[in-house]
């Protein structure tokens, strides 16, 4: 920690910093700059409490930790890439991976119209809501139980693997026996009781980063996973909240570099969610090739304009399969198969 | 709804288009425009699907809806504010109510000492928290049950109400049997599941406003704890997350006024989370109480350098003290008691 | 200048680090930590070139400065309230001050009416834009010098002050001999040569806050005045850019109190600019009070139905009128006139 | 513009919301829906007064444009790509260029050589900053004419087509002089005036986006370029501000496939200030090429530690040709040469 204290104060206010300092287990080391005294405070900062609760005495300026807040998550902790097992799906190896399917599973046709055509272009995942955090109580909920055992017949019948969102501590035995990867969607980013949960499945987990969440408190949470004994974590942007309202969300992909530079996770990219425009995701998507993603979340509908949650940033079927074709370079020159 | 069809379309197309708004289950009404066709889609949006999906069709440019999604909670639907009863103190009447304690329940006697305090200079309800969403996982993530223990003591002793946050759905009952009012945290403000959990206690709710939430979606999340049949819910603005860097988040004042126009709820903030920097809140309150807030919920601490969590933030009960009797003009300006 | 090293770094790439702080003018500092090897530069980071630029460097984790960057704005500079004399008008004494009028001169009918009726209900300043930035070439863009006349005229006429906008660099001293304050607007607050412009005339300046600018940007361009020898500078707030669309702008009423903790300028608050809406305009005044502003910028308008620039936020004469008596409890509470 | 009228209004209300919109030169057209009348007012939203300022009517609750506001720069005036020429370079075809250079000029040695080595890794334009906007006036402004005296130089050495900054109208005339393109930079992106002095010049102008800049408002500043008679626009993305803190500024790459569905001008990235950090420019370049952008824009520096601007975000030497190497294969994919 680096403890800035205010021009011109007293020694006695000083010396009572110093004091405060080693009380809350740090040795103080006092450097006289310009201006300022500014005072290193030597620690693990992980271990002891903060002393950020300092900047509450008038005499202190600004208090900066120096230190990582995370540690089994980032590349200080694991140099190599994770690869994440998903059955046989390797995550985060050399191969790409394409995880697909509705927003919402809506009813068995269109869950296996779906499946099977995403199969047939390439995907290894299939996707889809049974339980929908929606915005309006008014607005469709999802399909609860109903839609997991549809999953996990097509899972049955195509042999893809399947990924769902779980919304409640409650359900997570259940929806663990139905599925392949457990989705953290954004709204429960830091619902940390929930992440605990999914950890304690066992079953790799999906963590999506939050509308508002910065990369530190990303990693953070995924923290969260890993501390509980879970370490086959993957992140997935999906898009921030910023002032823009030509698309429902700014996907950052500069998040790709950063996780992986920072974190030994698997990195996925959710251009549907992350644009909410079906118009965009062909470019997105390409774009999350060549940075480096280990693999894209998109959302296929047999017809965007009749689903019942988020029509607008759903592909047809046809739009999916040209997807796949065109990602084909992309994939080539990323060096990924 | 409004679907704005782009320019210059063939006459089947458009002809699509209404069709599809008719099997939607809306009537459509087009308007020839100088460049565009626009057609009205006549229905109650909130129980018909919504045409938001018809945007994923190549002729269509937009689709704006024209209701207001929300329901009970909205001005429409009671004209008269709410005024809601927390043991014998009525929230969102003639009084003005404030709320006060540490950011979690430390110790017996940290408590205590704050809750006479704090009462002393004149708050009704104490704060404190028990369960604490924490962004890592190394930090203190509260004293669980025996805080809610500590807490109901001190209610015992003082004859303050008490409020404390509920953090999983698995804990409602148990929170509910300690508190008064139910704090529904900013992570956790659209963890539906936790809402209606909370709603079905029966209890005050207070639902504090995200990170990055829109009014419109903060009013929905409301929505849910009163279709839930609660109708004692409480809105708290605790700062949005913006670009700006001095103060941890951004305390969004206008959303006092914008609450109380749209909802019939009553309207706290809290400044300490707000600012996150105990050298604003008192300048914070007094502008809450000028703008029409019902009451505020304070961070209040003995000793806030050696705080377990958020120390920045706290007041120190001298400073409390005197923060309440600078209150006192505008609280009177504001015409409350 | 504080900079951390990696952890686990060789003794030669540490002393590479110590080796070129030193060559660009600081005195470098050793501390070990538990992990990182931390540095801390002395040296006055206002006259030496920034160490920033260290992170290039493959050893270097992160530099971070210690030194706020402004100087004469600074409370560090001068510890005593500015007063900025505007013609026989003090702003940032202790009274209270009101600059009313239209978003734009449209007629001398139109800011006649205007000018008598803000008189009236007590404002000292009228406001009124002859150079309007608009966001579309093909938008009303002021009536330009036949504007400033009218401004002019309507001082004569009423005793009123008078506060303008300026756009161009070239205009600077034609407006100046207009005007008794000169406005540099949201859009213009980084256009360094036009603040330059702006201290050059002499006039007082009022520096409205950028769409996203943080405040020690906002105070550093306030800098550029002052260090162009113009000490007669307010700052004004007038909404930054955030996710929320109820409002057009969210008004940041916490940068009274931090403007008033770091610097010694007055402080304004634009509430019309800062809500987009009229409706909000009597609540965001009261707070504006309540919480230490110096004075209000308020868009007023004959009929702003039919106003030709941004009417749905300009208050009516009456509505005008009304404000001026509810505000009259609050500047008292306040301990201003 | 469609205005949507409370809800239970009297006959006369709305009556007089009908009157006012003939008056403002619209035909309205009333829709009953199930809760609201809704009225299209239907005429030429860009030459007629707009009717947005009938929301400050009591009885209207909100008012929404229909068209789009931009005309030249869309994809509605004109259907193919411009092509942008730089003296022979084309920019917007087939051919992907790339500019490169320091952040500011500082001698000429450090000139040539950078100049130099980006010709030799393939860059067709060299950039320089001779005119610097800098956030605090005691950090480097730029060696001014000096410095675009240097680029003259370089560019006669090398064959080098020059790109520079526009800071002010009074210097439009001079940097025209010696440069081939004017590049208009994020914090004068709505300095209508300096826009309008650039697109004067005759020459080339690039215009970046502004931090907190929506799509829209980009597109209506492209349109005064176009508005005033220069047709040889590029736009460039360089970054927005949101929340995030790890990166100074959040690279919206969403933005290029948005640029290039709303309009037809060439669209560049710039990934050094849209990052501003060196170890994700190859990263985010690989994404803007995958994307579909018709150049990049490239911050390099014989020795970005002494840069006396932005060392941190510039890449070395021997950096800028290993990604220009690294390039080649998604050029390739992206089907550009």
């Amino acid at each position: 920690m680096i403890v800035v204290l205010k021009p011109n104060i007293s020694k006695k206010d000083e010396a009572a910093v110093l004091k405060e300092i080693r009380k809350l287990g740090y040795r103080p080391h006092v450097m006289r700059g310009i201006e300022r005294v500014v005072v290193g405070a030597i620690g693990d900062e992980r271990t002891h409490q903060s002393l950020e609760t300092l900047v509450s005495w008038p005499q202190v300026e600004r208090v900066m930790p120096v230190q990582k807040r995370y540690k089994l998550i980032s590349r200080e902790g694991q140099t190599n890439n994770s690869v994440v097992p998903v059955r046989d799906i390797p995550i985060g190896g050399k191969k790409f991976q394409v995880m697909a399917g509705p927003c919402s599973v809506e009813s068995e046709s269109q869950l296996m119209t779906t499946a099977l055509a995403v199969k047939k272009a390439g995907a290894t995942i299939l996707r889809g809501g049974a339980f929908k955090p929606r915005t309006s109580p008014y607005e469709f909920q999802g399909l609860g139980e109903k839609g997991l055992k549809l999953l996990a017949k097509a899972r049955r019948e195509t042999g893809l693997a399947v990924i769902t969102e779980l919304l409640s501590e409650q359900h997570a035995s259940m929806v663990a026996e139905y599925t392949d990867i457990i989705q953290i969607g954004a709204r429960n980013s830091q619902n940390f009781q929930l992440l605990i949960a999914a950890a304690k499945t066992g079953k790799p987990v999906l963590l999506k980063r939050g509308l508002s969440m910065r990369i530190e408190e990303w990693l953070l949470a995924g923290e969260y996973v890993l501390s509980n004994n879970n370490a086959n974590l993957m992140f997935c942007e999906r898009g921030i909240r910023t002032f823009e309202n030509y698309t429902r969300n700014t996907l950052d992909l500069s998040a790709i570099p950063i996780i992986k530079n920072e974190s030994h996770c698997p990195m996925i990219i959710d251009p549907s969610q992350g644009a909410g425009r079906a118009d965009l995701v062909v470019s997105l998507c390409k774009g999350a090739v060549a940075m480096g993603a280990d693999g894209l979340l998109i959302e296929v509908h047999p017809n965007p304009a009749e689903a019942w949650s988020d029509g607008a940033q759903q592909l047809t079927l046809e739009g999916f399969a040209r997807l796949m074709e065109g990602l084909k370079p992309f994939i080539a020159a990323a060096g990924r198969e």
